[in-house]
């Protein structure tokens, strides 16, 4: 459309190509277990746990960039696609899978706005400002959250121990501690329903008869 | 879970309460024609074009806010649903059966929470202040934007008439004026494309033999 100023265009050529995250499939279900979620909903998901949280943070956080953090944190996945935990091999390439399509990605924004956006996600991966670290609280905080509520059934098919669930919120107490209590309760709550997968069982004793 | 404070266990409430949001079907396509958008994912995108376009607005904008005002304006249609511009019947009752919603939503939330939800949901329907001006003019733009990336499928499935189309935006003028040109650019490249439903003819005269 070449009735568009060429800063219009760009941002919605941006916007459209943003769409395509609405098809990137998480492992996590709906709470009512009916279907898989993808990343666009989730993003707006922990946007809205990161609006009803940002009070447990112990620092003061600029809920704008706490919710662009939010808004932004997963649109590398339509390139680079989502990772869960158990998925070791992906894991040892999303680091360089993301930061090429975050290179392409933004780069479809005009220059000032790529720049920020870009800012933004480093933000969030580095998980160092107050803003980042509710944006990661609240990231992790979400699959615990649909999981419980839903009953359990991805931990039981994945395997997924207490163990497993805690260690994947272990940050938690360094992101925004008063958080730590939800993720207490909630694993607690999981284990008196039996909702975790059981831990493999040890290797058996070479030599014994 | 009686081992969380109440007012954690109200925020968890609200927060799994929403995610039936997520099973909101709206008219409106994915870009890649795959399915029909819910309104979580739609909520995200339009936060994703605040967070873009806020550039756009003559007046100062409250980020946190207007984004704040994203992620819950369509909350209601947990109870609600969706209301297209084409059901007249449906339209005629939005107002109350939304207010109705709005109610019982935002009353799972502690009630200090309750009444700011619900004042920002009160502020994005009466859309008087910038950011609830900004929230609007987004919610208006992403059905154009979405249903022209995608090439129009709904608009001749529905009818939808380039006069319908200008007439959905016509507000956006009132909103954030500088917005205006993006309507007449995808709204003029539709037509010259031949994207939109036929008019309804004029019905014949009587008496015409």
């Amino acid at each position: 459309m070449e009735t568009l100023d060429p800063r219009t265009a760009a941002q919605l050529a941006f916007l459209v190509e943003a769409d395509k995250l609405k098809s990137i499939v998480r492992a996590n279900p709906l709470v009512d277990g009916s279907r898989r979620e993808n990343s666009a909903e989730h993003s707006w998901h922990i946007a809205l746990m990161a609006l009803v949280l940002a009070e447990r943070s112990d620092e003061p956080v600029d809920l704008g960039r706490a919710l662009g953090l939010c808004l932004v944190h997963d649109l590398v996945e339509i390139d680079a696609g989502d990772t869960p935990p158990w998925d070791e091999a992906g894991r040892a390439t999303k680091a360089e899978r993301e930061a090429a399509a975050a290179d392409r990605l933004f780069a479809l924004l005009p220059a000032d706005q790529a720049a920020t956006f870009r800012g933004w996600w480093d933000e969030f991966e580095a998980a160092e400002t107050p803003e980042a670290k509710l944006a990661h609280a609240v990231d992790s905080l979400a699959p615990l959250i649909v999981n419980h509520a839903e009953g359990g059934q991805l931990w039981r098919d994945k395997g997924r121990t207490e163990a497993d669930v805690r260690a994947r919120n272990a940050r938690l107490a360094t992101w925004v501690p008063s958080l730590v209590p939800v993720v207490d309760a909630l694993v607690d709550d999981a284990v008196a329903h039996g909702w975790f997968g059981e831990p493999e069982p040890d290797p058996e004793p070479d030599g014994e008869i």
